[in-house]
């Protein structure tokens, strides 16, 4: 059975009540994965906190994820977010589930309580974070939901081998999902067209990116995209069918991208 | 087979981490529904919004529930509180999966979108209300996750016919659950130990109501007792083996309600 896995991310300058329209006419089986990010930044300053982002000395920036920011992490990305669009779904005639990657314990990760950040050029460790690394996703209660017609909506956090809440990355969870359904597409939507040639330039998005070539097309991007298309080329390495990288923005967004739009990562015999 | 309803209230002064350890230990096969009504107050007001109570024409008092509310509704009962009580019981070792009414439309109502309230004495429309009643309780994915050897945890919202996210009351979720699935027992915790003959003592519950002489316990119940105890006769007069109101604050409270204490209203005949 054809499936696939969408993932829209949750940052900025993303139109999600026109995608929803178009993505609930979607006839092919889908799991649809989300995250919330710009929402939580927004609860947080409503609230008087400050976001925290930290950089790891590998150069990774993360959000500081402590008790009291995954409280807020889990009212807006499994709250408000989460069945928000389970209700715009809804309200188009569709079935769907809202989870979260903790529910049934369906994506595990590994905590990593200690992280070494560097702050104001000084390298020093960090206590208290919630967040990790996904080790599985169990496709069990998903493969269940899909089977009966409905749509799982699934977004972060993940669950740790202590049964904590972690925050883990949305596109990598999609990732990983996509890998234990076996799906034949995963869909990363965000608010950019996909790789670009240049970068002040939204028509130069790279068609085609083949993982034999991987290394070529990652010196052409930059910060979160490069992370993008390596674990696109994880994914379709570890048997997805393809992996598109497209705007959440553009006119029938699932359609356009199903039918070529955006960037494509693919094995090169497969194609 | 057996299966219990067990519905945790959201009022202040219950042990919400005591109680979890120890449900967590039930063997039974059971479904938790929830409420979050003392963390919504704290989440409106922490944001500088006042909670707003409406009394109907009727006498019913109720939260006043516009979509801005809805939004914080959404971040405590499907967020924060909903899946600090999953991660709570897989820590302690249970698989449980958390779920609003509105997700697989399991409760669906009809929404009063305009109520008639009484305000300084006068009675006027208020508009952009998002709260109804209950009409129907699909219990087959509840099922399907109980036969999966998971433990089901529920929340309001419901979703109306036109597919809009619907504050329902919380232990009427319960009592329709409990009927849609034939349960053996449904058992309410609140912070209070069930029917008090006297409101000052504490060690006055009514041990048994047997509906068939409801007018004389509903005489000596008050508020939102009075609602219980009516809806808990309506559960067994449609199939509940029997409904329980216990506290939630008793020591192994689950095992102390099953064996007896709080207020067990039955019929009669099968007692």
């Amino acid at each position: 059975m054809e499936t696939l896995v969408i993932k829209l991310g949750g940052s900025r300058g993303i139109d999600v009540e026109r995608f929803l329209a178009a993505l609930a006419r979607l006839e092919t089986p889908f799991v649809l994965v989300h995250g919330a990010n710009a929402e939580l930044d927004d609860l947080m300053r409503r609230l008087g906190v400050e976001p925290r982002l930290v950089t790891s000395s590998t150069g990774q920036v993360s959000r500081y994820t402590d008790r009291a920011t995954m409280d807020l992490f889990l009212m807006t990305y499994c709250g408000r977010v989460n069945k928000r669009i389970v209700e715009a779904l809804q309200q188009q005639g569709r079935r769907a589930v809202g989870l979260s990657g903790m529910d049934g314990m369906i994506v595990r990760g590994r905590r990593k309580p200690r992280i070494r950040v560097v702050e104001n050029g000084k390298s020093r460790v960090l206590e208290g974070d919630y967040a990790g690394s996904i080790e599985s996703v169990d496709p069990t209660l998903i493969q269940l939901l899909l089977a009966n017609g409905s749509i799982p909506v699934l977004t972060p956090p993940a669950v740790s081998d202590e049964g904590e809440a972690i925050n883990v990355d949305g596109d990598k969870l999609a990732m990983e999902l996509a890998v234990a359904l076996a799906a034949t597409r995963l869909i990363i939507f965000s608010n950019t067209a996909g790789l670009l040639r240049d970068l002040d330039d939204p028509s130069s998005t790279v068609p085609i990116v083949e993982v034999e070539e991987l290394d070529t097309y990652l010196a052409m991007a930059q910060g979160r995209m490069k992370k993008k298309v390596q674990a696109a080329a994880n994914a379709v390495r570890r048997g997805v069918g393809e992996v598109i990288l497209a705007s959440a923005n553009a006119a029938d967004p699932i359609e356009s991208a199903l039918r070529g739009s955006g960037t494509h990562v693919v094995v090169r015999n497969e194609l």
